[in-house]
């Protein structure tokens, strides 16, 4: 993998926190943080070390045909527990981890994931899929204790560009591959993913694949199944192949029961994936409006326009001014049209014509520093690493996202800074701090991402979290909201999944589970019952 | 319905062949036909009385409970027999029909149809899901003799739209609704699904949604899959309804199951569409080619330059002759541009750019008769009627649809050519015509779409069709297209389903059937064992 990674290769990945060990913040900043958020600690907790863990003796060895890629080091161990939501990152400080995997395997091959999955289904030992470990949502964690072992299974060695097809602009690419592990490939073609979640370093080409993740687009193709062409999936019963296809009708589409799977019927070992010219033009703005009313129809209206814009982020005046994009209590629009094809000057007008009709305030971006496309851009890789600062004060740093049609968003909007505020207010005694931006926009309905901020009491921010967390989730729910949007369902969103989820629909997946995986071994306790 | 039909209502659908009966050719103009086709009968097949059809008394009768609504008319039973493909035609015109229905069912509302089911489920009648009945891949009549009783599910009478969410720009719509009935009741809100299969007068949106049926853009938003929000569907086990949501990260999407389900895991009853705003500005122009060659890479780099033209249709010279869109033995790109909210003169002319660099020559059309975009449509929807004559005069005219990567699309397109055309040489004696346009364009391939027309023997038209068609199959499948882009699997593509799908797939759906239809009733023979 080093050899993909570039200047990057000289950082190491963080354990306990998100990213990198290097980018954490440092105690200073914490401490500037901290004073941020009234009510918490005056020192940051300290980072905690891995060798302070101390794991208990795996429960099983690998047999001799796997042992070459099947790990017991307590270090590969420890760093393949949890995922890097809030809650994760606070028992990681506070030494109260998950349940440590018995051994973690790094398949180097297709046929090293067969071997996995033979043997674990033979044994029934629950094996935890892991791409790149960035979970906000407790997917890659073992809950209970229903499995003899547990087997964390990380495919970050299978991250190879296979083969490019130029003319259809696709390619075949491993699962394990990085962000910027493929990106780097593909350069050498010419051709771009352009796939650009906020965690694009730190998570794998079948992570994104598994959990439906969002992307670079906020409009037209903002999800990474979009630009699924085919997959390879190992599942317990054999490979599962579809056909390389633009499109189909012959059936309910394959691709579309192993997308959003989270592991739980199979490893999703290779894929093809549709590619993206490298774009030569690119034109984009920042838009302040006064009322967020008014930037939310302005937003509906350019989601409906077909101008399709690539950029179309809206931040409410709280999340302008927690990521600096405008300090002076503005909602801000983050406007870009970009292609590799045609100049986009003319639709960045059209779109800011849109927008002054609805009250904005335009400036075109020169990407220069100190404009608020780039603070925001800034802003928006540095946000998980501010979090992990946070948790360090004794702060309750989270996010929760969802998706809703347009005409309960207004309500939605109010309901979350009405009834989650209230939870907070009365889970930490003090007011909260709830921001929102809209990441994807659709013709008919925007995903609001929601971060919420408060001052924790130490040692029990994780309770207080799921307290708040779960008032979230019901305001989701009465508002006829998703309960996740692009972070997945993991084990922390599954009573919201479960009151979402069509009953039929249920059955059926529940039976292609069984029938697919009839050990019951895959990411126990996600999805199915 | 006819409320809502309007002018049409003064017509009469044809029980044997494709659409109106006011609208199939008359005698004279088969014999013009014919005459084009050599070996090709002297005088077309009369045109069969259905009263002729004397079907077997019904195996069963309808409860009383449910008496109202279901019909054990003859003329009702015949009339739902079968689909319109070539085969079914040519069986109709002979006399020789598929198993007729013992009862017709004409659901007016949901718990109609969630208590068919039931009597169904409980009495292990067949039940066949029937929406316009314009299937042409043998979806809508029974085969084999499994059951005791037939029943033929016409979802006709439930047509309405229910509500309308106009911020949102959706609505939520009875399954029923034939194309025109839908359109009729969304006007009176200015919003539109502009969904125009060929088939658009003579089938519903359920029917749409069971087949993911391709529709007006020939980019973008090629499907009706990707214009639904959310399904209700009524399972034997229960109703399976979506939530309203543009889009979701949670789990594996419960719509995908049951888009391209063609009626074997529920029947859908109604769904919520997302609309558009009626298209204010439109620019259109054809461009001719002296290569089919270059014609295929200047639509490759249309589908790949994000123009996202409305309209991107390829004729091949024979296609464009058969058409009347160029009678000089040249390629045709009919080429559309539409918006509602912006003139879109900019990427027309951007298109014409790259027509012109691939030595196109263009003419932006005018919407005048004698233009080849206006004659091309009106052909297009005449083409099944023209089918219908050539079936009379004892031809073989018949249709299949696929789609494939660019890299191999030039291979195939030869492919079918020569050995489909050889297959058509051996069965007949006689050079083959075939024909091809692509109906959609993505940005990793095209859909192609085939025509066959050559002389059938009189009474052995159908066997070999079938020889014909089975050779196309292989055809599709050696070079690793879909065995249907748009047409859906029905019965007769079942054999190149069975080799496409993958296995573990196949076992899922299985399983999913399962669950959901324990008795094996909702349209025995299709997609699942």
């Amino acid at each position: 993998m080093g050899k993909f990674l570039g200047g990057a290769s000289m950082k190491t990945r963080s354990w306990w926190g998100w990213g990198w060990e290097q980018d954490a913040l440092s105690d200073a900043e914490c401490v500037g943080l901290g004073a941020l958020v009234p009510g918490t600690s005056a020192a940051p907790l300290p980072v905690p070390a891995l060798t302070d863990v101390a794991p208990p003796a795996p429960r099983l060895t690998a047999p001799a045909s796997l042992a070459a890629v099947v790990s017991a080091e307590p270090a590969d161990r420890v760093a393949h527990t949890m995922g890097k939501a809030y809650r994760d990152v606070v028992r990681a400080l506070r030494g109260k981890l998950g349940r440590i995997p018995d051994l973690v395997a790094f398949p180097e091959s297709e046929q090293d994931v067969v071997d996995l999955l033979d043997w674990a289904s033979r044994e029934e030992i629950a094996v935890i899929p892991y791409g790149g470990g960035s979970s906000v949502v407790g997917g890659v964690e073992y809950r209970g204790d229903s499995h003899p072992a547990v087997l964390s299974v990380d495919l970050t060695r299978m991250n190879r560009v296979l083969e490019v097809d130029r003319v259809s602009r696709a390619a075949r690419i491993q699962a394990g591959a990085l962000g910027p592990v493929l990106e780097e490939q593909l350069r050498a073609y010419g051709l771009t993913l352009r796939h650009y979640p906020q965690s694009f370093e730190f998570s794998t080409l079948g992570g994104w694949l598994a959990t439906r993740a969002g992307g670079h687009y906020a409009t037209l193709h903002t999800r990474i199944d979009d630009f699924t062409e085919s997959l390879r999936v190992v599942t317990p019963v054999g490979i599962s192949a579809s056909r390389r296809l633009p499109g189909s009708g012959a059936g309910p589409s394959p691709d579309g029961l192993f997308l959003g799977s989270e592991g739980t019927l199979g490893v999703i070992t290779e894929a093809w994936m549709r590619l993206q010219d490298p774009p030569r033009h690119k034109a984009s703005a920042s838009v302040t409006f006064e009322d967020f009313t008014q930037a939310m129809e302005c937003v509906r209206q350019l989601a409906q326009s077909g101008l399709h814009p690539a950029n179309c982020r809206l931040l409410d005046p709280g999340e302008a001014e927690l990521s600096g994009a405008d300090p002076d209590g503005r909602s801000v629009l983050v406007l870009g049209f970009e292609s590799a094809h045609h100049p986009v000057d003319g639709p960045l007008t059209q779109a800011l014509e849109v927008a002054r009709a609805h009250g904005g305030t335009a400036r075109r971006s020169e990407g220069g520093t100190g404009d608020s496309v780039a603070a925001w851009r800034s802003a928006f890789l540095r946000m998980p690493y501010i979090r992990d600062g946070l948790a360090r004060m004794g702060a309750i740093a989270e996010t929760f996202e969802t998706a809703c049609t347009w005409d309960r968003a207004q309500d939605l909007y109010e309901a979350i800074h009405g009834e989650v505020g209230a939870a907070v207010a009365k889970v930490t005694g003090a007011p909260a701090r709830i921001t929102c931006r809209f990441t994807h926009v659709y013709p008919d309905g925007p995903a609001p991402y929601i971060t919420v901020i408060a001052a924790g009491r130490p040692g029990a921010e994780v309770a207080m979290w799921d307290e708040i967390k779960q008032v979230a989730c019901e305001v989701l729910d009465a508002h006829g909201a998703t309960i996740t949007h692009h972070h997945a369902v993991g084990r922390d969103h599954r009573p919201g999944y479960d009151r979402q989820r069509p009953g039929p629909f249920a059955l059926a997946l529940d039976a292609a589970k069984r029938a697919l995986d009839p050990g019951g071994v895959l990411n126990p306790g996600v999805l199915v019952r």
